[in-house]
């Protein structure tokens, strides 16, 4: 059986891939391998600059940086691209804690991003909820003048990381809206991880012109916990929460864009990125430092196995991803103001661990050619190519590109340290990003040379 | 053609497995990652054991904590299955380096396991070889009275990790011996890492009574570079190594068994093991502390989900696989003693990273049933199934088990931290061990019910 299906693969594989693209795949990765600059450039970012929010001078550091390095690699013309982003400052470190008979219990937080502060000391009840249809049975008079305390954890069993954090992020994303709509003075939210540890995860969170808004913060998933148990026992107690969280006015920044003309068909593109920014809480070793190594390195890759392109491939370090994607929606309207033809846009955001394939949003002929491929793929252990919509930064092509590529990687250890502290250099492996990074640059090389 | 694949896949699969093995699958895996007690058994033996080597208090109080542990799941039996062991230690730490010009330059060096002491400070010139025939085209004079500095790097270009180890690997296993045969005093030997830095890995080699036993050390793979470096500039260099390794006198210790009784055919064995000792420099999390968590969570497993085997599950954990594998040897020789039958010993030795698949050695017949599993070990990504030998402790039984089975896990970060004192509880996720104890336990679960 297993011999008929292998048959079946092979001879379906001959007719749209070759030797020559093995050839060309073991040439990339033995590249990124042995001579790779991935791990020398992401200790160089995340222990000079560092943590890198959007409007930052780490962030302007960072455009700066990058745009050197890849000049280093030779393309055939750099640029930066002007976008204007958001500036938010966590300011002095959070204060909190609830009050139980006199007695101060600290918790661990941080201010979700864009949040704003708290204005002093803010004492408020708490009620605590863990989906939207608990919130919207509470009576007004339950949450009117308290913190919404959002307090759903990531599904431990999902098997897809990545769908568990979906399952809970509407909280962060929505949970002071929906609490101000009720009258609420707060949003309080479960860090999204599945470690039960102290550290606080950030994220972003939004606002909406009809309701007030106000401050929301992540707790640590042990200080969830603790505040949980302690509302069985009290539901009267009270909680304080001190933020100094500030909305600097926008600044001028940009997007970093490098490219290698195609030979044949100039006028397509293939894009290959990852972000710039990151939260201010860690240096983004993972978060986005990984994948703006490894898209710099599929620059390296080619000029180093001497590849060239049919169609013209784009580098492009996309800035504030964690903030509104201002970067990515502004090479997109740029995109179609030139009226300039896609064929895919692709990116590293999934954390920089062992490359398992790739999440791709795409037409179904397409998506078959990809299937196709495959086969070139499971030798390097990234042959696991499914239909899914993934990276924040490729949705604002999504209508402009043939399809829209996220790299693919084990993810059993990400939401470990997302937006938090625990995102550092230490937490990745060398090996596993120039393993990224090669396997970006084989995906470039097929959709250069081939189309979709 | 995606979809043509797809349906033989299918249509076969059915005939061979059915949806009670998927619901089976999924009460294992949200077992293991809802209530799982790997983590917090990893936790208490790095951090209240630490390491263990064969014939160490340590590693008494292993076999003690296991088998109460182990009893606290509740098995059909319990015991320990005495096993003599050698018992080798360090003594203290290991002095190294080279004098160039009246300088000297200190290594990072660690004795290999098993070695024999320097007997003080010991001093020769060095020649350094990257393969055995090297070695041998060296004249005699070239090599006498000298250290052999075996420098052959792990091939970063390799794709499986493994392989490249074992590429490398002979030289730790055979150098003194090879060494010693051409009238040398010393062996130094690279660090078997991917890694450029500072940490020593030590590990098994061994000696021929033909020849004179000679002491043999690990560099760092700085300090074989900058050795190497050093041997260009000036060849007649001195390197000076002191060493008080010891191998005291054998240890009488313990294998520990314990069972879940075969419902249907009692004489029939699945076991399912990891190894008890570790080297001497680290705590041991992921070689193979993760193995011997998971190995214990399959029994829990079984218990939680109320599983009830038709063949006889065993979970046996393994003394001394690190220098002999007597446990291993002992099992294996008790086993054959009593005339039981296996049908397949499994176990978990490769890092407790995220599970893909596994490594088996066994009949065409046996393989092409694997390869009909497969699917179900799919939405689980561990579906890469390979024939390949990997297991130490498995070896023993190879002439009485129908198929050995090592459990595959990503292998990037393993010999980063493998055998050095980089292999802690902090390089260790709790989310890929736990899933690499349910991926083993699936494993168990259709072995025991339909054999092989
Ligand atoms: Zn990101
Ligand atoms: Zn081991």
């Amino acid at each position: 059986m297993v011999t008929v299906m292998l048959a079946i693969g092979l001879s379906v594989f001959a007719q749209v891939s070759n030797s020559s693209d093995s050839i060309l795949f073991h040439k990339l990765y033995n590249e990124a391998l042995k001579n790779g600059e991935t791990d020398m450039n992401l200790r160089y970012l995340t222990s000079r600059i560092g943590a890198r929010i959007s409007g930052s001078l780490q962030a302007q550091q960072t455009v700066e940086w990058t745009k050197k390095v890849l000049a280093q690699y030779k393309p055939d013309s750099i640029y930066l691209q002007p976008v204007t982003v958001p500036h938010w400052v966590r300011g002095t470190k959070e204060i909190s804690y609830y009050t139980v008979k006199g007695r101060r219990v600290r918790m661990d937080v941080a201010a979700l991003g864009r949040s704003i502060s708290t204005d002093g000391l803010l004492t408020a009840g708490v009620v605590e909820v863990r989906s939207w249809a608990e919130l919207a049975a509470l009576p007004n008079k339950a949450v009117k003048g308290k913190f919404v305390f959002f307090n759903r954890a990531m599904d431990a069993g999902e098997i897809e990381t990545f769908k568990a954090y979906l399952g809970a992020a509407d909280q962060r994303a929505q949970g002071a809206i929906a609490a101000s709509r009720r009258g609420a003075v707060g949003a309080l939210v479960r860090s999204l991880t599945p470690a039960k540890d102290d550290y606080p995860h950030t994220g972003a969170m939004s606002y909406d012109t009809a309701v007030p808004k106000i401050p929301a913060a992540a707790l640590s998933t042990n200080s969830a916990d603790l505040l949980s148990d302690a509302l069985k026992k009290d539901p009267s107690l009270h909680y304080t929460l001190r933020m100094h969280c500030v909305q600097l006015p926008d600044v001028q920044s940009y997007n970093v864009i490098a490219e290698i003309r195609g030979t044949k068909y100039p006028d397509e593109y293939v894009t290959v990125g990852a972000h710039l920014d990151t939260w201010d809480l860690s240096e983004g070793a993972s978060d986005d430092g990984a994948g703006l190594v490894q898209a710099m390195e599929v620059l390296r890759l080619f000029r180093a196995t001497a590849l060239q392109p049919e169609r013209t491939v784009r580098i492009i370090l996309y800035m504030n991803e964690e903030a509104g994607a201002h970067g990515a929606i502004e090479y997109a309207k740029q995109a179609r103001l030139r009226n300039e033809k896609h064929i895919a846009v692709i990116e590293s955001d999934a954390g920089g661990f062992a490359p398992r394939g790739f999440r791709i949003e795409t037409t179904p002929e397409a998506m078959a050619r990809f299937q196709q491929w495959k086969e070139l793929f499971i030798p390097y252990k990234a042959g696991d190519i499914q239909l899914q919509q993934r990276g924040v930064d490729l949705v604002p092509m999504k209508e402009q590109a043939t399809a829209l590529i996220s790299l693919d990687c084990d993810d059993s250890r990400l939401f470990y340290i997302h937006h938090s502290v625990l995102d550092t250099y230490d937490k990745i492996n060398p090996r596993e990003v120039a393993m990224g990074a090669a396997t970006m640059a084989a995906m470039v090389a097929l959709v250069s040379k081939y189309g979709l």
